[in-house]
């Protein structure tokens, strides 16, 4: 049964995990902004869509990019394009990849290609596994490894391992889905991770708070086969302009913010990390996403977390508590502009509250 | 080069063909009365979006439906399913179909499925052609045929068709981009066509004049199975909602307008067919979708419009005119609200300059 924290969730005055909530018409209200005059791009034809490609392309320093509907349609299709380039139906990615976890394994149903898993599902790969791949098209990275936490190798080990698939002679897609997230930590920009790739997918509803959305940059006839594949996929919709005109709005308005949503995450970890029985992963997170690791049945964290927004008004999480094993549940939580508007006293009460019923439990 | 006719388009005071133009913000103008605590679907559940997919199998009297991103998203993945079903990789559809002639090959690149051509590309499909196919799992029926003149066989025939695929133990489907024009020429209920198929798809922006999106109703397995598929495509997206609220507005809106268009369509291709050298196929349209034949080259013809839009400013038809060999030319007209708006004087004014100049033209 669903726990009631869940429910009372909307009517939560503060939350310390994510963004704040507007509604459809507020998220679309950067067309109040447009002239009428703008005409709508049709079938991937237009000013404001073909430009925003452009800022794109030149952002990540590719020669070109396009707008996608999703990014799973997006890297299956930059899969594809490397397969068919070498003639090998094989790419090797992390074991928690979205492509592996969360798409119904559409690549091998779409494509016939099979996926090499690397390494291990409970840490980072390393150059060592990348020494024992053969006989694939691509490495797919994946900065900052979501399912660990939003971890990510250091800038060193990453330069490693992208120039020993560069010597091997393998394709190179980075997932950045939640690339603006990590450009902090690595305090480079887009540009320059980017450069490590032959192509990138970047999305627009995560960080960045669009509606949804994803760009494929690389190479021009890499994205000249993107747009035939796209075509083939049913994504070259009549219109796309409602993602575009807000994806582009958000790009725009929120890229830059990530420093500080990095900053808040580690403050906020510091203090979840004081509660007994409460861990973060990693401890010190280096972007604004990470994971909470409980040494407690999920509805123990669930009743704690409902009595700390009952008393207060503040949600501390917003994700599932997802039950490990007995008496261990853990979350994921990202930080975006909601935590910023939490008064400092609320944000202490509700976690003293918090820690309260976790005491008292532990305590039986 | 293209003819400065193109250009003028958009400066025009009135139009023949098609529908009023909206500016971006206008069309998305159905969030204005939303309630501000309505949620977004979030990838594809939601009271809004869920809710519509009922409407929408009910509207068409099926057990369930889902809304997909495009048509070609949604009728590649009924085709794979009933492939899938019953082990064998062709299905059978009219040489113009959609799947062949506008998606880069997708079903083949996709799904490995091949597609085998029904009867001849200039004229619609009969009992006859159907009687020639084996070891397919699938036939596809659009209705009305959009590429031959949006044309349709007979209730009698399109019965005969469907009482012997269904007696041959094949699947049936409905390319209904265009259902609702077709309605008040059969004078039957959009269930009553449905009836025949095992699924039906059905457009939200051509006729009815949406942003995007497309509906795929069917049986509840079917619709369970594609909604894997639609996973699979990266057509769940985050969030659909901008094309379902708009979709859902005017699928209310427009759709018992078909009639007055279709009469609309008779009433402007009987005044074409008035002009030396011009006929529309079919010569009385059965819906708002006809197609209009010059025996003048596509130059002459554009010239012809041109001059007929600078005196009154009535632009006779928008479409591209083409070149279908040396003095032959054609294009396709599809009429909704813009032709209500045109005041006769106009047309006829209009209608007079553009035979004035195909005639001088022919006495060349």
């Amino acid at each position: 049964m669903k726990h009631t924290y869940y429910d009372k969730l909307d009517g939560a005055n503060f939350s310390a995990h994510g963004r704040e909530r507007l509604s459809m018409k507020q998220t679309l209200s950067p067309f109040d902004i447009l002239l009428e005059s703008e005409k709508p791009d049709v079938y991937g034809k237009g000013r404001l869509i073909e430009e925003f490609q452009d800022d794109i392309a030149d952002y990540l320093g590719k020669e070109a990019a396009l707008f996608f509907p999703s990014g799973t349609m997006a890297q299956q299709i930059a899969m594809r394009i490397y397969c068919d380039e070498c003639g090998i139906n094989r790419v090797a990615y992390h074991p928690t990849c979205h492509m592996e976890i969360h798409e119904e394994r559409g690549l091998h149903e779409l494509h016939n290609i099979e996926p090499v898993l690397i390494g291990d599902k409970n840490r980072l790969f390393n150059l060592e596994d990348l020494k024992t791949l053969s006989d694939v098209s691509t490495v797919l990275f994946e900065l900052p490894q979501r399912e660990l936490g939003a971890i990510a190798p250091t800038w060193k080990e990453l330069t490693d391992m992208v120039d020993y698939c560069q010597d091997e002679g393998l394709y190179l897609h980075l997932d950045g889905a939640r690339l603006f997230e990590i450009l902090p930590h690595y305090d480079v920009s887009a540009k320059q991770v980017a450069d490590f790739f032959d192509s990138v997918y970047i999305s627009f509803y995560k960080g960045l708070g669009g509606i949804a959305g994803a760009m494929l940059a690389g190479s021009k006839d890499f994205i000249e086969k993107a747009k035939v594949w796209k075509q083939r996929y049913g994504g070259n919709l009549y219109h796309l302009y409602p993602y575009v005109v807000t994806a582009k709005y958000v790009f725009e308005s929120e890229r830059d913010k990530m420093a500080i949503y990095r900053d808040n995450a580690v403050e906020y970890a510091a203090l979840l990390n004081k509660i007994e029985g409460v861990k973060t992963v990693p401890e010190v997170p280096i972007c604004n996403t990470f994971h909470v690791h409980f040494k407690y049945n999920a509805d123990t964290v669930l009743d704690a977390l409902e009595k700390a927004l009952d008393e207060t008004g503040l949600a501390l999480f917003r994700g599932m508590i997802k039950e490990v094993s007995k008496g261990r549940s853990k979350t994921e939580i990202y930080m975006s502009n909601s935590y910023i508007m939490v008064p400092k006293t609320i944000l202490n009460m509700a976690l003293e509250y918090f820690e309260y019923i976790l005491e008292k439990h532990r305590e039986k």
